[in-house]
């Protein structure tokens, strides 16, 4: 039996100083993007603030190890984008995030990250090291 | 009978502004290094200046259509990074770019990019469209 | 007789791409805001979408000559904040304009740009030459 | 009788990455790279690693409370640029780091920035508090 996630939108807009010399969204701009759709998703399904998800949880943070973006109409200045996000799957310790950038319904950038529920490691607090992602945090996220 | 492309060695530094609140680089950034070992590739294949690429070969740039990026290390504030790139495929009119991010011989973070070599469209100069690489340009990342 | 400009105020939220390993907004990124601030009083003011400006008024744009900011209070990630922004002076090619980010109606960051009526030089047309600020956009900027 | 101080300087290069749609140099990366200039100066006047910064001398950080920057000519893709750094004053938790850069010897930009030499607050960690600048920190700085 297959499982749904819960798709959060969010929206922004194309700033100036997200384009590049020809006038199209720098590909640095579209991760930062994804971010904010990522926290964004996390912040509607869990009712954590973004700077209080470590805390909440007793983690450093969910760090990408994996990022992918496709795309497929260029973003321009003053575009009006919705982020579309979700968790496409929940693996022990780590998840996917799928994103679809829209502009006026039709997708123009769509990509995915990887990332990791990770904590400070127990002998070298400086490192991070993957933990179990807790199932009350998983069953939060299934729509429906 | 393969074919074995230049690899192109460019040395960056992580600086304070490229990292994130737990001093790791951020994502975004990493797309940066990948554009900026992509140029460094061509001006030292071609021996043309980035900001004379367009006009030497009478398009409007080479605009990246997709993007991945898998980090196996946490860069952090300081590190000095050497940047190996070389294009993995040319088809007959886009490209890949493949690059690794090595801190002290050891890969950090590894990816690619398919860029797209495009000109204005004749009907309407403010959109892109794809044209065939020349073969003398593709002739020039052969190594060897 | 002093003249009084409108202030215009758009909303914008910290992300976790625009802090520093302190967890406190880099410097680069208010400037970013401070953008955004003038983008978004001149589309409020003279009704036209940010990419249309120049076309509209047959320029290059409103480049940046001078720019200050001054930190009263560190913004962090997830922060609301309001962008107060207004014109504090026009001269005959170029004019300031005045930023405040104010966190639940408190004063976070200020500062001031100031930037120039640019169109291309007649004779060297990638170079941009400051042109006379038509009557008819100042008295758009007069409030009340 | 009047002090000078230690002039240091460091390349760049302009990235597209950093290029607006006019092909001018965003100003939020002008602030970066007087960033750059700042750690770069501490670096080669102190002997420590910029990441090493806030352990060996027992702070923070370095962080910026005022920045200012003129901008002369403006910076294009592919410029090779200087970097002059120098402090200009000190304060007794606070100080002045000025910033010349260069492109062919000539001026494009300058400016300036405040940092404060700051500390975890004893009774609140996540809040930063200024602390004097050591005598022995002052002295490296002093040139000849």
């Amino acid at each position: 039996m297959s499982v749904t996630y819960v798709v959060n939108r969010r929206r922004i807009r194309i700033e100036w100083g997200d384009c590049d010399p020809v006038g199209i969204v720098l590909a640095s701009r579209v991760f930062e993007y994804f971010d904010v759709g990522s926290w964004s998703l996390f912040e509607a399904v869990l009712g954590v603030a973004p700077r209080d998800l470590a805390r909440t949880f007793d983690i450093m943070g969910i760090p990408l190890v994996d990022a992918r973006a496709r795309m497929v109409m260029p973003l321009r200045f003053g575009d009006s984008v919705e982020i579309l996000s979700s968790v496409a799957a929940f693996r022990r310790s780590s998840f996917e995030v799928e994103h679809r950038l829209l502009v006026d319904a039709e997708i123009a950038i769509e990509g995915r990250e990887t990332r990791v529920w990770a904590a400070a490691d127990k002998d070298e607090p400086s490192r991070l090291t993957a933990r179990a992602i807790p199932p009350n945090v998983i069953e939060r996220f299934k729509a429906g």
